[in-house]
């Protein structure tokens, strides 16, 4: 029986994580659950799942949820979020926080030895070199929960790292892959969140357009399976069948596919590394009759660009990077800019943010902070482009 | 330093395991070589390899090899053949002689403790049951060449064999696969040799457009992973890029890919369920841009339909199915009879030939025997359908 705490349990992947906790009562029991301000859904989690203790970051909802709530347990506010996850009860942390809220959690969890499931993208495109020493140093392990780094994980299993000659991210292309990149300049937001294959936040679907989420994943790669970003291809494969791919020293490629469903990557990365039955939709090779791949159109992703260069500059560059990228998309989808200008706004935080070449965490905390302002001023303030 | 010893050092297979030795002199070197007679190669090998002893089945061949030949070492006949493997000098087997000659050498080196590299179909086809007890007992292993075979196995490097839920077979289809059931009655001996991806010798090819190569596939797989025929599908992917899959217990699906090339499995089974570096040709996504799936069409391939139900009900039926198969295709190279009459004569020898539950392995040699001769003897005298 594993204990399981899940930053984030009123998100997307948190539902989906008690969903499959609840199908699987043999193997696994809530330990602690965390929600920004969704106090409805988290009483009734409470109710289901009994968590030890509960963390309610919203000051407001934390109060409101007091007074109504028939939960018995702790009921921690936002000053225990850095260090919840060290709870001696606890032995994996779902880190499925939204932004770099997750980050310190993460850590603190990873310093406490548990085993770390990542959703947060955070955690490692911000902090990734600091966060893999740790889990070095502790002797524990971070299985993914995004689909692409499951599908490189399980690929890897059993195999050496010396024999991987190259990791081949699969992208579906987002909903502009066809368009030309004269067309860009024309596309409603309407259009970019209107995402071919998987269904996910305005954020992320937003992010799959511009192909800022594959770079995300390229620079998660890195550090997760400690493998050079010249290493690193990505390939567009419309149908996200193939979550990823592995090719050896040898031309040996593998690939693991499932229909694009979080349940499955979930599901192994809770089984840490095993496999347990489930009811999903399996793939039926019989009726889907096709998968696509092609190249990415040079100098159409800029996005994706900016994230190789940032990854291989290193220092804080991906914290500036992450940053503001978040500020712009928010803009973006506030109809405030242009889908072009993303890369654009993202450029000019990069080029006057001040470069760190070996920044502490608590620096790369600061950049986060620093860089918000800066695109925050540029977006609303309108003064630069 | 791994010494090898190859059965069949003169055939397609034989020549390319020579191949990557030459190219990876620094791990693997040549211990005794065998051919039928082509002794002009075998000479070119001798000079090139230096292996300790070879053997040459062919008694005339022979006698011409020693007359001629400038090599030094033991040169042995075909009396030699079954015991042949015993030699301590070796440490790896490569089973890849043609036809059933390949069974009995292939259990001596089983139960000399040696690793087998398996080319050689009929040993797990005839004889599975009894192979894979002998290679438990002798705690040896085999490790597929078959390329099929060759992507299960790296499927399932590190994976647990109770998380397999299902292997799929991967088919070209064969020349065939797009004609109507009737049309097969025209088909031409040079239509059928005409194999859209892989080139291989006649009888294979035969083989593969009749689909009784993904049978004996089917009944290899059975017993190389243990795992039981409903839980062995074929699906249709013409272009023989993903070799075949593994689904698991919770919906993921692994599959091995590369281009069709034999080097590739050969590599791989060489290094003994490790990688080597080597300069085939590997996938480029950007190239190639599409896979296709589909299901076998049901009625059409009979001989597929004829291994499963051979390897359901045991006992000698795969051994009569295999060389009647054998008899029959011969006569077909020879246009002695129309393709979609090869089933048919199959049944008849099925139907024909005594069924023994639990033979030894002098009875399912026996088997081979009587139903080579019964099948003959229709083909050539014409006496029965």
């Amino acid at each position: 029986m594993k204990n399981i705490t899940i930053l984030g349990s009123t998100g997307s992947i948190g539902q989906q994580t008690l969903n499959i906790i609840e199908n699987n009562s043999d193997l696994y029991k809530v330990d602690i659950l965390t929600t920004h301000s969704n106090i409805t859904l988290l009483e009734e989690q409470c109710k289901k799942f009994k968590p030890n203790a509960v963390l309610i970051a919203d000051d407001d909802a934390r109060s409101k949820f007091i007074k109504k709530t028939k939960y018995k347990g702790d009921i921690s506010n936002s000053n225990a979020l850095p260090i919840i996850t060290r709870a001696a009860t606890t032995d994996i942390v779902v880190s499925a926080l939204v932004g770099i809220a997750g980050l310190l959690p993460t850590i603190t969890a990873i310093e406490s030895g548990k085993t770390i499931l990542l959703a947060n993208k955070e955690v490692l495109v911000v902090a990734g070199k600091y966060v893999m020493n740790k889990v070095r140093k502790y002797k524990t392990k971070i299985i993914p929960i995004d689909s692409e780094h499951s599908a490189i994980y399980q690929c890897l299993i059993g195999e050496k790292k010396k024999n991987i000659n190259k990791i081949i991210l699969t992208a579906s292309g987002g909903p502009f892959f066809k368009l030309k990149k004269e067309e860009l300049e024309k596309v409603q937001l309407s259009d970019a969140l209107n995402h071919p294959t998987w269904n996910m936040g305005k954020k992320v679907t937003i992010d799959s357009a511009t192909m800022m989420n594959k770079g995300f994943e390229v620079i998660e790669a890195k550090w997760l399976f400690g493998i050079d970003t010249n290493k690193i291809d990505v390939v567009i494969h419309p149908q996200s069948i193939i979550h990823s791919m592995v090719e050896f020293i040898d031309g040996s490629v593998k690939a693991q596919l499932s229909y694009p469903d979080m349940r499955f990557p979930i599901s192994f990365a809770l089984a840490t590394g095993n496999r347990t039955v489930n009811s999903y939709e399996k793939i039926d090779f019989t009726k889907f009759n096709r998968l696509d791949f092609s190249d990415v159109p040079k100098n159409k992703f800029q996005c994706l660009d900016l994230a190789y260069s940032c990854v291989n500059k290193g220092g804080n560059a991906c914290a500036i990077l992450n940053a503001a990228n978040e500020i712009v998309v928010a803009a973006f989808i506030k109809n405030k800019i242009k889908f072009t200008e993303i890369p654009i706004y993202i450029t000019n935080a990069l080029n006057k943010i001040e470069y760190i070449d070996s920044p502490t965490i608590e620096k790369l905390l600061e950049t986060d902070i620093k860089t918000r302002k800066y695109v925050s001023n540029l977006m609303y303030n309108n003064n630069v482009k």
